[in-house]
């Protein structure tokens, strides 16, 4: 069933051997390492595995445009940092905040609304925003050889799930458009919800307060948390994804982890530990410790962006 | 597609009308009511919904024989509070604790395992431990008109989840079996969660400390986080369910709220505002005004359990 055909963006090579093999291994029947169904769960990081995230993550963008509304109603919000670096794109100080404050400032500037209205103004947002470099949607930013990973993955009984550092109603917002993983398949940051009724009228509002942060050992505790089993196969990009991959990895029976590499300047940005805001240097050091598969993204993908939008 | 011949456990009546009248509408392709089948989401709590919950909820009696293992290794814990209550089924006392303090003593009593660990423990149990009125395995103590509804719902399209007071990793080791209900779609309460790495060996700590307790107003917030989707069908039986139930009640569209009312002494125990550990008192007083069906078990079912076991 797993053909070659199924990964025409993937070079032959021995990351594609390396899945295509795995793959024949857990869906034989009768074989020695034959997965049942139920056990075939797949979980990916987002950004920087699934799409780009250079210069800053996606949803750093939208921050810039929340703020930027949110400045239009109260004009001394342009000379407070970290504001002032959001609207001026200063990444050298937006780099200096780390992740988790990014992330902290998104969720400060996301809260006081319900997570349905927050739904709409995330959708709306990304049916018009484009990459500032590649010149098409945020939304067509994702891999094409990534893409096809998750249909293969599905067609062999796979459960696909996202599980990223990103707020997770922001991901939510496209997920199901872009990779076809349904909302309930979204593991991410998130903060502090309270359920509000009043009358008849009931929901969800979302509060200015972290409630996870969704990197490193806490990838594995919400897997366990949410899923409830330990994912067979797992691919990430950078430090952040290393325990996930290790715990994928350390069960029994066979197991795939996977981390794709930016070395490809010329049709994407080639980066891994000097990226501040997610660094890829340990998992790259300790890949082959781990049994990690290092997918190069210059030497593995045929083609990096799929043709929408191109 | 919902004809009467799916629900045989259900007798005519408002509530199955009501169920099947929602069914077709909600389906009707064209029609004014229809759903997408991504937005066919359906949330049960477990106890005193989908199997019995009397005289304690089972997993009192996972917690009674986990605490005699314990015992063994420990004498002195039978003379100490509240393990005594437990030991001797202290109905009074134990019951005087709140289900809270249960939830605690249990999540106590399960830590320093491995969630897969834990796993296994309670699927010996589960395969054993008998109910002990009904005579029958715990595990067989679920309603039979409960799993035609939910084989019901998904042959039309639903997701069934289970969001649950119970402790999560408890019902995942069972609701698979029992109801069809895969461990990655059941929501509970839940302990915190460690990552361990001990050289190619990792796994999930389980830890004595509550992480959420998911009832009352925390299940629409764990059903926010998790799902991400409003339901659009939910069923509890107890004041723990109202918050759920007003949550999927207060979307827009075609909308079915659903209690359980145990009223047959005959077939099963007739409680309700007086049982401390999980009354029905003010979602059956405002039932009518938030739009909430009541089920009868008396009236409106033909079958209680199912014939397995019995």
């Amino acid at each position: 069933m797993a053909t070659r055909d199924n990964l025409p963006s993937w070079k032959d090579g021995a990351a594609k051997t390396a899945i295509l093999d795995f793959l024949a291994r857990v869906t034989k029947k009768g074989g020695a390492e034959f997965v049942a169904l139920a056990e075939r769960i797949a979980t990916f990081d987002n950004d920087g595995t699934l799409w780009c995230e250079q210069p800053i993550q996606v949803q750093g963008f939208f921050l810039v445009d929340r703020v930027k509304q949110l400045a239009a109603k109260d004009p001394g919000l342009k000379e407070r940092q970290p504001f002032k670096a959001l609207l001026e794109q200063d990444m050298k100080t937006l780099h200096g905040l780390g992740k988790q404050a990014l992330l902290q400032l998104g969720f400060a500037t996301h809260a006081g609304v319900s997570d349905e209205e927050f739904d709409r103004i995330a959708r709306d947002w990304l049916g018009t925003a484009k990459h500032p470099r590649f010149g098409r949607l945020f939304k067509q930013c994702t891999y094409q050889p990534q893409i096809e990973l998750l249909d293969l993955l599905r067609k062999n009984g796979f459960k696909t799930f996202i599980v990223s550092g990103g707020g997770v109603d922001f991901i939510r917002a496209f997920a199901e458009e872009a990779y076809g993983i349904p909302r309930e398949q979204v593991i991410g940051s998130s903060v502090k919800l309270r359920f509000e009724a009043h009358g008849d009228r009931t929901g969800i509002m979302k509060l200015a307060e972290l409630n996870s942060f969704d990197d490193r050992e806490v990838k594995p505790v919400n897997i366990a948390l949410q899923i409830g089993r330990r994912p067979i196969l797992a691919f990430g990009n950078s430090d952040g994804d290393l325990a996930m991959l290790r715990y994928a990895g350390g069960g029994p029976g066979a197991r795939l982890a996977l981390l794709v590499h930016h070395d490809d300047a010329a049709r994407e940005v080639a980066y891994d530990r000097e990226f501040r805001l997610s660094p890829l240097a340990e998992a790259l050091d300790k890949a082959d410790q781990h049994g990690i598969t290092v997918v190069s993204m210059k030497n593995d993908w045929n083609t990096v962006f799929g043709a929408a939008g191109a």
